[in-house]
């Protein structure tokens, strides 16, 4: 797409270019949401820690210049990228606004914002099915409505999905969003699930958008503003995001941390090393006077957002987005929730994750949660797909158990003392593959956690599945020379036995 | 004790403050590595990051003195803390020193070390059992040879417990270090196992040591610098740590991140927040010149080990240091594996864990490993045990799922339509409890994450263990209202009814 550009990917997340009228956004993107009136902290200092996009509201901006259209960029001072919200969180609060779709979308345009959003009607998760209904047709209908006055513009428009928490009327909506030419695809606010902080329900509906939208533009989530559920989202695909969090939980005394947001006061320590939290100490903030205490937490928590949103951009890089939501999963109970969300979402995960990437960082493998790895399930469907084309009657099974695979004594004996048999190596994690494969990419590059019940019986189960399809005659497995690896060849042995469509032999090279 | 006093707890780990000639220092602390020749980062800016204490060597002190005893913390200009180490690290690299203990220990005397070590011959990894014995009683007797020479000094006195891997000889050690007057044991040198990560060896001599060491003095652990391992230490009972590796790695241009060290050319993006990563780009960094890298970079490590320090310290306070752990250990698979060296240790981490703290944070119970939480097996226990010295006949048995559990409408009908039995509550990670217990910590305080199939397996072996106990002649177990917490139940009945020593009903309030 001309106006939006992806080059990196890892499950449904990807890094990419937003070309706007006054400079580029690079994605993942969290638009701090700013109040022309009485910004904290100032605009200079977001654009000092690398926020180059701010969002703001076209309905307040134009009630304060009384429909005066004047310049955005101008009256803020802010020479990068605008976006502006509609009034639609105005309605969902507040149950009606002032003007009509058509007259924001005009003044919109008139005041040059970069990045514009028609009028809408939040379904939030308060409405009955029939209220969402109606709700969305009129959504749908002011996008259309909308459309001779900004095909001309020079703008991004978005149009927001709504509908939730009903996917069939989600799917009404994500169906209208293929047929209408709107730049950026936008989900509805989840404000209100956000402060029951009801992730996983978030995540689900999101996913389920996601799955059913044109995934070649972008998908801006209204109103999430938390690290914590950042990297679920972008996993399922979500690209731009905006927030008034930092500056809402800062008047409030809170902030965020990793594993959740606290109380100042119920720290002892700060847990972070922004600029603000390493030069000040919980008591020197506490003290402070309410005005400036407030501009230094809204700035923590905006380092916070921006160090997020560092980090998943590197987990996407490395390939490794997976990996780092299997590690943030466990900060919360409600991200483990949400985990499990991203699993049931893997299959179309995978289908967004591309073959190679530039640089191949190890696979980690750390537990039963590993298994479900899209990268993992994805290589190993093909090595499974091509070894069920071959017609093996004589296979030797070796534990691979120590890298490189190939190297191990049990298959340099095997290969000499068994050339008739075509060896396949075992593994917990990785499950059966050839030789060929032992110094690629994962077979060489990956590290492994614990091997423990759920490992093996997960994993035997699977090695089993694929020697079956296999249909041998003859089958002889290799007990691994170290004793500690003994327990996923006696689960293997176990069920091996069970069969009589082979002759089975049990071999051990321990000396 | 007089020098040391701890006041709060979580696992074996503890919040002390470590009384020294020049001040004190607050545990747990890692004690930056020094060069006095040439330091990078300067003394000023350590200081100002919060370190309060450093350590350098002795023996190279000595060596650049020619033997003079000049005042360390002059010659240094460090007005905080200085730990000498002695030169034992040189023997374990070199294999020998050109000083002798008696020299080395009066040398510390003399230039006003404050916290100071006895010239051990560290085991290291490499030694067979005999040559790590003889290091061992070598070490012993230098120790008890250097008595008479600190006996009168203030200053705190440093015993190198000897002996790893082996765990015998270990024994030997810790056996005599509770008979030396010794202020500080230390476990030492586990470098060679840091350097090839593993992490769950090394703990596994820590906690073993830990274990059999006098639990009111401090123990120090040598060169251990990872931000990731030190929450394990300081759980197994590490109260002070000291590292070089801040700059050595940083002259490897290498960057501490929170889930491993990664080069600098590997990373797009710092998934940082310190002044140095919220100045600098990945390019800028890569550009500036060799000296001013290395300078950031070892800065940037340093903020990290601050920052981990500080967010084991805020786990403790809040009582949450095996939730941290469980989080910590999803970053990586070398730590997913000692942290199953953590849960060995549990029983023994349960004493130090006290009864009650100050504030009490809700018990976050995430997934299975959740199970294995101290606090949560020692509340059970205290429970368990009051449940089975009463005679319970008749029980009445209620899925609790919503909270407060005494307000569920199962609660409710059972007790106003049979106040003939006694209710017992059971949950997924709780197991059995009264239903006066339903507004106390943790019964209320806690939050939920998956109940998965192990969840259940494991819980509801639990919960049967607990009523079989009570012997009851009569049960009845109660459906909850809401179908999605049916599976407890149902694995529960399943087992209930292969037992005939009761009579059993199923009962449901769903209308």
């Amino acid at each position: 797409m001309e106006y939006f550009d992806t080059r990196d990917y890892d499950l449904a997340g990807r890094i990419g270019k937003l070309k706007t009228k006054h400079g580029i956004i690079e994605t993942p993107y969290l638009f701090p949401v700013i109040d022309p009136i009485r910004q904290q902290p100032s605009l200079e200092t977001i654009r000092s820690l690398g926020f180059n996009g701010i969002i703001t509201n076209a309905y307040l901006f134009y009630r304060r210049n009384k429909g005066l259209p004047k310049k955005i960029h101008d009256s803020l001072k802010w020479n990068n990228t605008i976006m502006t919200d509609s009034g639609g969180y105005q309605v969902l609060i507040y149950g009606d606004v002032e003007v009509d779709n058509k007259t924001i979308v005009e003044y919109e345009k008139k005041i040059g914002t970069d990045i514009a959003v028609i009028l809408d009607i939040p379904t939030g998760t308060k409405m009955s099915w029939e209220e969402a209904r109606q709700a969305l047709f009129e959504t749908n209908k002011r996008a259309v409505e909308a459309l001779p006055y900004i095909m001309d513009s020079d703008q991004l428009w978005v149009f927001p999905v709504q509908g939730s928490p009903y996917k069939d009327l989600l799917l009404i909506s994500t169906s209208t969003a293929w047929r209408l030419p709107y730049h950026i695809n936008a989900f509805g606010s989840p404000t209100v699930l956000l402060e029951k902080y009801e992730y996983d329900k978030i995540l689900d509906l999101v996913g389920f958008a996601r799955l059913h939208l044109p995934p070649h533009k972008p998908l801006h989530v209204f109103g999430v503003g938390h690290p914590m559920i950042i990297p679920f989202l972008v996993a399922l695909g979500g690209d731009l995001f905006d927030s008034a969090s930092y500056i809402l939980y800062a008047r409030d005394n809170r902030y965020m941390t990793e594993t959740g947001t606290k109380k100042l006061e119920e720290l002892h320590y700060l847990p972070c090393n922004c600029p603000v939290c390493s030069k000040y100490t919980v008591k020197e903030l506490l003290e402070m006077p309410r005005k400036k205490r407030v501009e230094y937490l809204a700035l923590h928590n905006l380092y916070m957002l921006r160090k997020e949103i560092n980090n998943v951009k590197q987990a996407i890089k490395e390939g490794r987005l997976w990996e780092y939501l299997e590690y943030k999963s466990k900060s919360h109970p409600t991200l483990r929730k949400a985990f499990e969300i991203v699993k049931k979402y893997t299959r179309y995960l995978e289908k967004y994750n591309p073959e190679t990437k530039g640089t191949t960082h190890a696979l980690l493998l750390i537990d039963k949660d590993s298994h479900h790895n899209p990268r993992l399930i994805r290589i190993k469907r093909k090595v499974y797909g091509m070894l069920s084309n071959k017609k093996l009657e004589n296979i030797l099974l070796i534990p691979a158990y120590k890298k490189p695979y190939n190297q191990q004594i049990e298959y340099i004996e095997a290969k000499r003392k068994y050339p008739e048999y075509t060896i396949l190596f075992y593994h917990p994690y990785l499950g059966v593959f050839p030789p060929q494969l032992a110094n690629t990419y994962p077979y060489f590059q990956h590290e492994v956690g614990i091997i423990d019940k759920e490992v093996i019986t997960k994993a035997s189960k699977e090695i089993l599945q694929v020697i079956n399809k296999l249909r041998p005659k003859k089958i002889i497995i290799v007990q691994p020379v170290e004793e500690k690896y003994y327990l996923l060849t006696h689960e293997i042995i176990k069920w091996l036995r069970t069969k009589t469509t082979y002759t089975l032999d049990v071999l051990s090279f321990r000396t």
